[in-house]
This record gives structure tokens, C-alpha cells and sequence, in this order.
């Protein structure tokens, strides 16, 4: 059960002028499910991407990575993605890369274009060959479907363990044009992107230049897909894409001008909500976290103390369990790696509850103060370093029973 | 349910000459429980100790260190040890460092010492006030009782969530002279020590001086406590002490000697057996992994290497589902934070069974044979990375429905 994530409704899905999305049941690793995904690109699209950190990084992250560096080696514009779940496509050796190529062929000739125009995703059981076979055999259904207003099937094909599909538009006015911009992601396990979700695809219709959007992906993951947690594990096919049709009004191409500013601002905000209902949707979550730490030396270190708070399995038990046992986020702060951390200057907050005060219980803090804020669905925790001026935010969820039901049944 | 852990037969523990101890049921949280302990050397024991890394380092941690420092400078030698169970005195401040002097104080003045010849550790729940009354009210009838031969009631009497008391007994022969050594430890959570368990004692009848037993106690526990972990939680009060009492036969006193290397030896199998003792005893452990890491350039990435499977809670709930989902553990071997690693040097075996060959799957590997040793309740994950000489070994336990129950109930 997702926590306050409602279902998107497909009317509420804005259609991106220039991007059109056909999906099919390919069977590729249950029968009767939308596993299969592609994303048609009009010509003189720009599509940016930031991927996994993790060194076994599947077979389509590596293609992806090529045929992207292609583009600034003059090759031709990305004109396809296509995205299977139920298989991963890592730990897969030579046999993968190749199998991640033959699908960028495969429906390079049915589209009419290059393999290099074409970005391969997969996601699911990691180790075990990609049935590349039945992948192509579903691509015509996929291509039968096609249409520009296809996103909630489109949210439906890229699930995994998700409980529920993940979607979400904005349309902004910027120098009195018109962006129209829809994303799609999918978490919900092996979650904790040194980079990106397990998947994220935003589109938007202005046209943005290679460089620029190289580094609105980036700018925007920073601060949305960068920053989420549910059990610590950085996936090997993390991968967030970027795509800007170029078919709306809207033309960005100077780094330092307002629309850009304002473009990558909308961009982030529409990330974040993408990147928070992966944590709303994180398996077993009963709750949702904000945990920020303010007034560190460096961005570095707020981080780091954020995800040992984050990533304890203590802390996340006592917040499924509404039990302020608040003591365990004091020691997940202690061990998070900062040497020299003087722990008698550190403050900690419960929303507005005052709980530890120069590192110590705040001696008007009150049991049933921090239970009533246990109690909620949503909660930040915020810890005070008086350092320095940097502050990290990141978002994550508890540990429930679930989590392990969830993940010890994973393949049976 | 502990992972082949047996109860100690208490007439198998030998005692220590040199050492006594008694306990008491002081209430510290709940009534007719022991949770008092007090252990009585006798004079020219020698203690040396290390602790937590964790900057909320308890204040009791903080008074050993002081007085154990107070050694180095001539102070008289530590005669007694002092441990209560249901309150960490931790993240408490100042009051929590006067409540742990007057702890010393007081059974300081009842055995006829000074206060700084006292030791005092505390486990239980962080930032909550010591009942240091209660404490002090139990110490005559922990004395009261004090016998060589209470070794059981001991480890007994420092349980917190553990399911059972934890100790162990070797007697060993180095020169033609018997040594004979008692440890006991407690777990059970919060257990990822950057040092040590959250309590373990070793004492033995030997006499070492004091340099040489802080370089053994240091010694073991690299081979012992510090590689373990349960919950990747690293505690604030984690303690190990190594307590010569220099009554037996054997001295020591050359790090160089044929006797300090078989000393040392015996000191760390014991520990290791002791710290082993504390993961098969994990929070709702059901079964014992350990991990290997082989073939290294350094320790320090092997030991990085085997804690990021250690601490996957998608490697953990697979082993407790018996489910040979091993892609998660090339995952984690990605995710570790070893930059340069080249995956395709990479293979990886469960027992005897060969599952990853140079990155990817190993093509004779079969499912049913990765079935057949997951369904085993002590298992070996073996790595080797082919970039050099270097190995770490960890233990760890999986992660069951049992340990959210535990740690969602532990307070309540």
C-alpha cells in the first residue's frame, strides 16, 4: 500500500508534442502483463540520460552510454527507447551486450532508422539471459499502439514490484510559451541511486540543445533521483532520461538566460514528484521520511549523515512501528563517516518537536510529543550540525514486514 | 531462533583465577531480570579494551577511556568492572557522564577502591535518563554473590534482545604452562561494530603487561568483532575488554615471543567464536553467512566488498527465503565503492558451487544447485576479484520477518 501516492488518472496525462508511446504483452518473464515499452521520437529530439554507478552496470546501460556518445561524435538524433521489464539484462557478459544490441536492431528496422538511434532499458531478475526473442516478437504490438497520449499504459509497462503506476504532467508558462511536459517512473526495490531510479523518463516539447539538456539531467537528478533511499541498494540498471522533442514553442539555448533557469527549475520539480512516489511506492513503505540535515560544512556530509539515518534499519523499524525511539537516529548520526563530528552541538527535530538538544534529550522534549508525530504518514526528521551553511534533503521510506515478504518472494 | 547456537553448560565455563562475579536483578528497566553484573579482579590484573567509533559514543565509553587512559600515566590498576543492561546511557550529556562517575563511585566505595580503578558500561535504550539509584541499590547483592564459577549468571545477566546467553572456555598449554581463558558476549542488534560487539569480556589467567595486552586486544578484535554484522547499525556503547589477571602460570611480556604469538592465537579464536556467537544470535537470524573476499589489492576493498553484501537487504531477505537470487550479490559488489573494478575479472561461488564465471553468469552453473546450498543454514559466499593477494573475511546473518517484529516491538 503506497503512502498518499493516488492513482494517476490518464486524462490528466498531457501528451508531448513529438513523442508518441506503444506498449505490448511480450511475455518476457509472466504472460498476461505490459512488459514491453517503446517510445517513438520525432525527428530533432534531444534526449540526455545520468545511469547507475554501480560497476556491474547492466548490458543496456553500457549501449545507452555508447549510442549517447555517438551523438557528440555527429551521429544521427535518437529516434527510439524501448523497455522490457521481468529480466535485467546484467551480470550478463558478452552474451547481454549482444542481446541488448540485437534489440536496438530489431526495432531500428522495423522504425526505419539505426540501431544507434535506438536507447535499450530493461529491468527485473538480474543474472539470467535476456529472452531477446520474445522482446522482438512484441515489438510490432508495441508499434501497433503507438500514440501520443499512451503514458499511463506507458507507467504500466515499466512496473515491477510497484503497487501502482507512477505519472505525472505539468504544463509551464516560460516567456510566454507554452512547455508541456509528462514523466513516468518506476522504483520499487534496490533503491538507492548513486545516480537515478531504477527508471525515470521525462519528456517535455521544447527544444533544448544536447549540452544544455546534458546538464539539466543532471541538475535536475541531483536534486530528485539523487536523493531517495529505500533499502540502500544502488540497482545496476538505474537510468534517468531526459527527452526534449523540440516540437513545442519553446527554444533554450544559452545556459545563462532566465529560460533556463526557469525551464530547469520545472524540470527538478517535476523529478522530484516522480522520484518521491518512487519512495511513496517503496516496498513494504507504510511511511515517507524527509530527512534533511542543515548547517554542515559541506553538501558532502549532510548527505552522509542523511542516508545513515536513512538506510538504518533501526531507524526504519521504529518509524514503521510509530515508536519514537528516537535514540537509534542519534547513533545512525555517530557512525555516518563524519570524523569529527562534535556530537554536543548537534540539535534534532521531529517536525516541530524538539527532540535532542546539543546532543543530548532536550529536557522539554515529551515521549507523547514525538508518538503524535510517529503517528503520521509523513514525517521529516531534521538534524542541526552548526557547522557550516550547506544542507542536503533526501527521501525515504520505513521497513516493514512487507519489505521482507516482498523481497523473499521476489521470484517464486 | 539462534543459528546452531547451543546454550552453555554453565560446569563446562571454567573460572578464571583472578576474577569474580556476581549480579543482581536492580530493575534498571523491567523487574525480575538480572541486569546488574559486577566483575572483581583481583590485584595486577591488567584490562585493556577498545570501543565504538561511534561519535554519540556513550558516556560510560567515554569514563573507560578516561580511566584506562589513567593507566598510562601511573594510575592505579582496574579492579572491577561494572555493567548494567536496559539503559545505554547514551545521547543523555552531562547528566549521563555524572551518572556514570557515580556509578564508579559507588561500588568503588562498597569493594574498597577508587573510583578510577572502576569500569562501568551500560546497553540498552539511547536517550533516556541512567537510574543510577537503582544501579547503586543492586550493587550489595551483586556483590554478595560474586564467585569464580558465575560466568552463566554473567552472560546471562548482560542479555538485552539476545535469545541466549552467550560464553565460552578454552584452556590452552603454551610453554608447558596452562592458560585458561572464559569470554562471554551479547548481541543482538545494532551490530555492524567499527570495534567490537555492543559487549564482550575475555578474561584469562595469564600475566601480560599492559602495552602488550592493548596490542592483543586490538589484534583479536580486527579478527573477531570488527567483522561482524547484523544490521550495518554500529552501536554507541560497543565494548570488547581482554582481562589478563596474571594468577595463572604463564607470562608474557615480549611481543616478539614464540608465547605472545600462540597467546594472541588463542585470544582470537576465542573471540571469534564469541563474536560469531552474536550473528548466529542476530536478530531473527535463521541462518549464518560468511563472506569471503579474496584476491584483492588491499584489505580495506575486500573487507568494503564483503559489508556491502553483508549489509544488502536484498542479498539478506534472499537467504532467508532460500532463494538462489544471486544477481543481488553482483549488485552489491558493484555498489560497494571499489571505482576501478573491473566486473569481467569477477567470479563468485556459494559454497562449493560455482555461480559467477569472469562477470556474468557461469554457463555450467544450475539453479538447483544454488537451491540446494541457500536451503543450508550455514553458508560461505566466496568472491574473488583477480586484482591481487588481499582477503576479509566477515559473518553475517539474513534479514526475517523476526527482526521488523524485534525491532518494531523493542521498546513497546
Amino acid at each position: 500500500m503506497a503512502v498518499n501516492l493516488p492513482l494517476p488518472v490518464a486524462a490528466n496525462l498531457k501528451p508531448v508534442p513529438g513523442i508518441e508511446l506503444g506498449y505490448a504483452e511480450a511475455g518476457v518473464r509472466k504472460a498476461n502483463r505490459k512488459d514491453l515499452l517503446v517510445m517513438k521520437l520525432g525527428e530533432g529530439a534531444s534526449v540526455a540520460g545520468v545511469f547507475t554507478q554501480n560497476r556491474f552496470c547492466a548490458a543496456p546501460v553500457q549501449v545507452c552510454k555508447t549510442h549517447l556518445q555517438g551523438l557528440q561524435s555527429g551521429g544521427k538524433g535518437i529516434r527510439a527507447l524501448v523497455i522490457n521489464t521481468g529480466n535485467a539484462n546484467a551480470g550478463t557478459g558478452d552474451a547481454g551486450l549482444a542481446n541488448a544490441n540485437a534489440t536496438c536492431s530489431a526495432l531500428a528496422e522495423l522504425l526505419g532508422c539505426d540501431a544507434s538511434q535506438v536507447l535499450p532499458f530493461s529491468t527485473g531478475v538480474i543474472l539470467e539471459p535476456l529472452p531477446v526473442e520474445r522482446i522482438v516478437a512484441g515489438m510490432p504490438q508495441a508499434i501497433a499502439n503507438l500514440k501520443p497520449d499512451n503514458w499511463y499504459n506507458a507507467a504500466e509497462s515499466i512496473m515491477t514490484t510497484d503497487t501502482q503506476p507512477k505519472a505525472a504532467s505539468r504544463t509551464v508558462l516560460i516567456n510566454g510559451k507554452t512547455v508541456t511536459m509528462t514523466g513516468i517512473s518506476k522504483g520499487a526495490g534496490m533503491i538507492k541511486p548513486n545516480m537515478a531510479t531504477m527508471l525515470g523518463f521525462l519528456a517535455m516539447d521544447a527544444k533544448v540543445s544536447q549540452p544544455l539538456l546534458e546538464r539539466m539531467v543532471k541538475a535536475a537528478a541531483d536534486k530528485s533521483f539523487n536523493c531517495i533511499t529505500i533499502d540502500g541498494d544502488t540497482s545496476t540498471n538505474d537510468s534517468f532520461m531526459l527527452i526534449a522533442t523540440g516540437a513545442g514553442a519553446l527554444e533554450v539555448s544559452d545556459a545563462d538566460s532566465a529560460e533556463y533557469a526557469q525551464l530547469v527549475a520545472a524540470v527538478t520539480d517535476l523529478s522530484q514528484e516522480l522520484a518521491q512516489m518512487i519512495v511513496r511506492d517503496g516496498e513494504g513503505a507504510t511511511k515517507l521520511m524527509t530527512i534533511t540535515v542543515e548547517e554542515g560544512a559541506s553538501i558532502e556530509e549532510c548527505r552522509k549523515i542523511a542516508y545513515a539515518i536513512g538506510h538504518s534499519p533501526l531507524v526504519k523499524t521504529a518509524f514503521y512501528a510509530s515508536d519514537p525511539n528516537l535514540g537509534r537516529i542519534l547513533a545512525a548520526i555517530g557512525y555516518a563517516g563524519v570524523d569529527d563530528l562534535d556530537v554536543a552541538r548537534i540539535n534534532l527535530w521531529l517536525d516541530d518537536v524538539w527532540v535532542a538538544k546539543n546532543g543530548g534529550r532536550n529536557p522539554d522534549y515529551k515521549e507523547e510529543d514525538g508518538q503524535r508525530v510517529m503517528k503520521q504518514s509523513e514525517i521529516t526528521i531534521r538534524v542541526k550540525l552548526a557547522r557550516g551553511s550547506e544542507s542536503a534533503t533526501i527521501w525515504t521510506c520505513d521497513l516493514s514486514h512487507d519489505y521482507v515478504s516482498i523481497n523473499a518472494d521476489y521470484r517464486s
